[in-house]
């Protein structure tokens, strides 16, 4: 057994044991599972929040953008400041979506992912930011199983945050925690440009 | 008139015309203020998010928690790396709440609301993070009326971003743009106790 399989399986059973015996106070630390999603704003910059957060904590934290320009240019610049503490991955320029040549999309997902799971595998990494993959799992870029199985067999102290709306029912099922952010009410619709500082 | 007066009726006016003329593609720069509500996580976290972003953008940034200890240290530890470019604030230490003594609790509020009142004063500050001011403001420790007075009367430019559950409805109503945040799924009811990087 490797030690991939090896954490999976350390994994499975702490959880189990959690969810199993209702342990009301666990004192156990135990890498998270978050999904943002939903159609509002601050999926991406919640888990950017958490990054500032991480970094607080001195940990390091790595993050992979799937869609190329879904999150702001501007935590992009700003965490760059931190190439020792932070290792930040743009992937999926150039996706041509459902209208044009789907292998080679689905080409670039995977490499999108090979990085990623780099960051899986890695102890060193306390937090691993997943931007968008929601997106990618929702276009059949990237198959569900393979991605939740990777993401189980993480080092046990690594939390990972994946965002993007339209999660998909398993990976709901497989995190420990999930937000929805939901829209009440948006600038735009009352004729607001987007604003640098805010939505980019 | 003075400054503010002016600013607030020269904000007040750009609104009624957004408004009113329902500009579909609004080429103005225009300070948002954005809530963020609901009883899930990443209220606060998505505000930090922004901070970053605004970071990134070199924009100044300030901020003021109303309540001690709601937000993360870990963002705090980190923020405070940046003292040239983020004013960080935390007030509401020892608030009593609706147990004890009422009127040391709105003196509290009251002197926080007037650091908060500095930052939106402050045409430098492009970000200004009202963490948790909601909570302040339904325990009625301070008078929405006038805070959304200062908040209209800050410079055009200013971006401001209001934190808390049960965000009154004046505030929404004021608001450009507003998110709620809820509860899909939480680690804590399966047992898991709070993760550093993840909840503080």
């Amino acid at each position: 057994m490797d030690a991939r399989d090896e954490r999976h399986r350390a994994r499975m059973q702490r959880k189990k044991a959690l969810v199993d015996e209702k342990i009301a106070q666990a004192q156990d630390e135990y890498g998270l599972l978050l999904v943002h999603s939903g159609n509002g704003k601050g999926k991406s910059s919640s888990a950017f929040g958490m990054v500032a957060r991480a970094l607080g904590h001195g940990m390091q934290v790595g993050i992979v953008q799937f869609i190329k320009g879904a999150a702001s240019t501007g935590e992009e610049a700003f965490f760059r400041r931190f190439p020792d503490e932070v290792r930040y991955h743009v992937m999926g320029e150039g996706f041509t979506w459902e209208t044009q040549d789907r292998q080679r999309d689905i080409a670039k997902a995977q490499q999108a992912w090979a990085v990623a799971r780099e960051l899986l595998d890695d102890e060193r990494i306390g937090l691993v930011v997943l931007d968008e993959l929601n997106i990618a799992l929702k276009y059949g870029y990237l198959e569900l199983d393979r991605v939740l199985a990777d993401i189980a067999a993480r080092p046990l102290l690594q939390h990972v945050v994946v965002t993007g709306r339209g999660a998909l029912p398993g990976m709901i099922e497989a995190a420990d925690t999930v937000t929805e952010m939901n829209l009440v009410k948006h600038a735009f619709k009352a004729g607001v440009k987007a604003q640098k500082g805010v939505e980019f």
